[in-house]
């Protein structure tokens, strides 16, 4: 069971993508799996985090905008990939830190997730991007 | 093939928990396959790390205790969801940089683990927690 | 359907396998399904990440080298597992912040990577390696 989605991003930050999923897995009807979502680019990731307080996404973002600072910043003046636009090569590096792939256990045909935990791509892209998905459920 | 776990925890740190892992693999009986564990949290980690020298997990602790300082650290000063402790906005972060679940091929009716790798659950909270975990085994 | 596959090293860098496993699944002849493949060490991960321009391997290599600097470092001076070597530690620690295992879907025969995305051994240590990695396909 696959299917193929696609998430619009307008800058960087995190997209829930909760609800797209949990409506795929349960119309695959599924009773007990794996689902395994992949992302097929390298410069933004899957994230699974707290879709409670907004204010966490805006935290994740300031954190990762400061562990990884633009190319433009003094300190990453050693980059070398800098032809792509200041925001590349940092969001290859977060792409390596930040996962590229979930695999999420199905019960009851819903991902089991906790209470808090939404399922995010995490764009680290400045322009506007259309992302491909890869769902696969056994 | 899919069971809950609890794990406790008393602070932040790295508790092992290859034994009853490999232990229910082995009931499981399955020869070969994939184990999947998640973690049903936004403040805690799963870890597939050294279990031979105790201070490998010190060393990590203390590394990730910097790389993500407290709240109450004035260079965190930009985070604003701060109302749960200054821990717990760094636990999110942790919780976004290390694993949220871990992929591992059972060959042989047990997990493929190399020598010196055993599993963790990484606990980024200060207080006393009743962490769930979900195995899976295809 | 699962195999092992070695990698030799020698010294820090990203080492792409992307050949290798897309032979070994085009062999396997599984339409659609899921592959994981695992390191069985912690003192390597692996990763996927842009294939197109060399300069990103070296960026990625000296970006992670400043994010976890060798133990004779004065900023790492609190470490204590230091007796294996200024390398090995630093190598845990990066081991933790990337991937053991990597989930990729397969469709039609083939790891659905995406145009630039490339699967790489990432080895932490100076020293020469041979690394051992298991492949699973569902």
């Amino acid at each position: 069971m696959h299917a193929q989605f696609t998430v619009s991003t307008r800058g960087q930050g995190l997209y829930e993508i909760t609800d797209q999923i949990v409506s795929w897995v349960r119309e695959a009807d599924v009773d007990v799996g794996v689902l395994t979502l992949f992302v097929q680019h390298t410069s933004c990731s899957l994230l699974i985090q707290e879709n409670a307080d907004p204010e966490v996404k805006d935290d994740l973002l300031a954190y990762f905008s400061r562990l990884v600072p633009p190319a433009s910043d003094p300190s990453m003046s050693y980059l070398r990939h800098t032809y792509e636009g200041p925001d590349d090569m940092p969001a290859h590096i977060k792409a390596a830190i930040l996962p590229v792939s979930l695999t999420i256990p199905v019960v009851g045909s819903r991902p089991a997730l906790g209470t808090w935990q939404g399922i995010y791509l995490f764009e680290h892209r400045d322009a506007q991007h259309c992302r491909r998905l890869i769902a696969h459920l056994v």
